[in-house]
């Protein structure tokens, strides 16, 4: 079936239609100027979409356009395909669409376009994820593991550990060929102990960085904290002064928990400004010093902000709230208070912990405190071939993959027979075909549920 | 200079960022995985863009694109330009363009790419201003008359113009060649006479579409007025039944002037629901009748709705309201009412205008409605070559023209000598080539002010 679809927003000077299937070019002669049907691959023609008038009783044109013309296999859906320039009218797009549809094209579903690709071999499930992902990312950090990921680092990743698992198989093989020579079972077995741990040990290492991916998405969680007056909102806007991509800078004060995000070295931080903390005997205010504990539990990373010596129930009390979290202790009012040397000695629980000296109001060292909060998010720099698992489908199939993996460890040490150890490491490939697709049969359940959260036209 | 810009909306799968200038492919080799500068015209490229990473200190991949090339002359601008289809992310779209300038390309203002067009004779400037027409248009009547302008229909209605106009011209200096013989002038003048008419018709009926061209473009106004609960609202609700396009149909009790538009025939109509006409001692009430006439005033059409005979007061007062306007009167309620022959008889004075009996409620009749109203319209049926001036600024122009030809025709008229007259004609032809800008230079100011209203990247 050919379809077609919008593949850009609407709004636009120009807007894009894809055309993708066998009859794609069949399809356009009937609403182009020029017939197509003997153009060359990768070329791009000039001419009218035309419409026929019932009224006038001729063809009337509807646009000036470009048609850029793709051959199978040489196109992204592996199909032959093209993509009509339009002016960015909506009344132009629509009229398009209709004449297309009427032509025998269907409506594209969402990522349809990348589905074929997918059918056609173009690229496995994991490339197909990070098509979408890509087209999210906002940043930096989120766009190289999604690039990483479209180029197939990830996929060779996989490809390296199924040959591994293969070794495993084989190796396991020969060891049932000679299960006769009893000697030589328990040498072979630490080996393929060996093996089997450092794959494992990968797995994991992949699952654990799902994590690290959903937070690079999502923004790491930074709470701002202290007691009232200590500068916290004064902070937040200074940490937002130059961030363009802020739509709403909240200014005054804080009444409930604000919420806003900043790109430090192309890593997004969502900073959480709370209510500030003090004892009380005020219900309501109780209320926002309990969200401000939330706050904290959710976040990541705490920014402690303090203007004098804490006390020690003070310090108690905010060192079992953050025992996991990073904690950087921010010493505010620089510009109105010298630092005591004080500050550092008598609280000596406090001194494994960064401590950046600040002067919020006068904007001293935030971005001092910017590097500050990058290192303690604990990101290896992104290397050009980062693979960070981003998608919760790839996620579960590793969390798979170790279960099954971890049977297979202890079936090895257990001394279980080679035939069920072997069982399970077939399921341990299997996991793996599962992130790229590749070698199994997937139902369009599956299909359906990594498509569904594309955008139509891709 | 080379200018680069994004030329879809942002947020779609695919994002277009538009290249043109002399150095397009030079900059282009430089972000760009394979050397384009040989490449051929009209031909689409797949490859990477890459951008040189300081850390790592070699290039990285930055997005996998298509780009396809364009050589001048034969481009939309006439220059050397290109066109990279990225995936649709901000981040991405946004670092392609910061690369770009980077290796020298300046970012376009708006319209600049038709801007170049004009002046590399691509287009004349009724063409250039029809493109932003045509992205804006969004129903059929609007759409047609800018793809009619830019294909030049207009363009070739002017020149055929300017030849009578130079026709006119050279009979005036053959009089100026045979001025001793006296009895030749009277003659020649009643001809010249003829030709100046014939010309100034056709300009002033030009000049006269503007007002159905700006009517277009903003939608016919019609006003829906009559007594309170005589259906006035039920009917702007059936009226919006099936447009999808409507944004916010409302419901409910009419507290002020609501307005909502269809298109009936791919002509959109603007349909005010105003509050009910009665005679009342409220000042609040009698507010809101104001505005009803208020809205009368404005409109071009109205939609007089009565459930039973009029009174010859009432009838007086709203054809008295009604006078410039196109009047249709409608019959509600005929569900529940049986039609009175009494109606047509004793209301002599409403005989003659369009009446509809419809049943708002029961939705019956509403389509004859429709037609009585596009009828009402008095849009001849916009053929292929509909030439209606849309622009404001050709319109100056033409009534300009006019303007100027008035002065010729009663100098030819009063016997002025025929080097007076053919200055006049001179500031005709001027006027004329002000629309297209053919053969005139026009300053930077008279440019800017077109090309402003433009959206960047087109």
């Amino acid at each position: 079936m050919t379809i077609c679809a919008l593949a850009t927003a609407p709004g636009g000077a120009l807007g894009i239609i894809r055309i993708s299937g066998p009859r794609t070019l069949e399809i356009l002669s009937h609403i182009f100027s020029k017939d197509l049907k003997a153009a060359a691959p990768n070329t791009i023609h000039y001419g009218h979409i035309v419409e026929y008038d019932a009224v006038l009783q001729h063809q009337v044109p509807l646009d000036e356009v470009l048609v850029s013309v793709f051959r199978a296999p040489h196109s992204y859906t592996g199909e032959d395909a093209a993509e009509i320039s339009c002016h960015g009218s909506r009344y132009i797009l629509n009229k398009v669409l209709e004449l297309l549809v009427k032509n025998g094209c269907r409506m594209a579903n969402p990522g349809e376009y990348t589905q074929r690709a997918f059918l056609n071999g173009k690229m496995d499930l994991s490339q197909a994820e990070a098509v979408a992902d890509l087209i999210a990312s906002s940043n930096k950090a989120t766009h190289q593991i999604a690039i990483s990921q479209l180029r197939g680092h990830f996929s060779s990743e996989l490809s390296r550990l199924r040959e591994q698992l293969l070794k495993l198989t084989s190796l396991l093989e020969l060891e049932l060929d000679f299960s006769d020579h009893e000697d030589l079972e328990f040498a072979d077995r630490s080996e393929l102990l060996d093996i089997a741990n450092k794959i494992n040990n990968q797995i994991t290492a992949l699952a654990h960085s799902f994590e690290t991916g959903k937070t690079l998405k999502e923004g790491f969680p930074v709470a701002i904290v202290g007691r009232t007056n200590v500068g916290k909102s004064t902070l937040l806007n200074k940490l937002l002064r130059d961030d363009r991509a802020i739509v709403s800078p909240v200014h005054g004060t804080t009444r409930d928990t604000i919420e806003d995000t900043i790109d430090i070295n192309g890593v997004t931080f969502r900073f959480i400004d709370t209510a500030g903390i003090r004892q009380t005997t005020d219900e309501v205010e109780q209320i926002g010093i309990n969200r401000t504990y939330t706050a904290i539990g959710k976040a990541r990373i705490v920014l402690w902000i303090v203007d004098a010596e804490p006390t020690t129930e003070y310090i108690q009390e905010m060192l079992e709230r953050c025992k996991d979290k990073s904690l950087i202790i921010i010493r505010n009012k620089i510009d109105i208070q010298a630092m005591s040397d004080t500050f550092s000695i008598s609280n000596s629980r406090l001194k494994d912990f960064p401590t950046v000296e600040i002067s919020a109001k006068q904007g001293t060292n935030i971005e001092k405190l910017e590097q500050a909060i990058f290192a303690s998010a604990n990101i290896s720099e992104l290397s050009e071939q980062c693979i960070i698992v981003t998608s919760a489908r790839q996620y579960h199939s590793l969390v798979s993959a170790h279960n099954n993996l971890s049977r297979v460890l202890s079936g090895l040490e257990s001394g279980l027979s080679g035939d069920i150890v072997s069982e399970d490491l077939r399921l341990v490939l299997d996991d793996l075909a599962d992130i790229t697709g590749q070698g199994r049969i997937l139902t369009s359940e599956v299909l359906e549920n990594i498509f569904t959260h594309f955008c139509v036209g891709k």
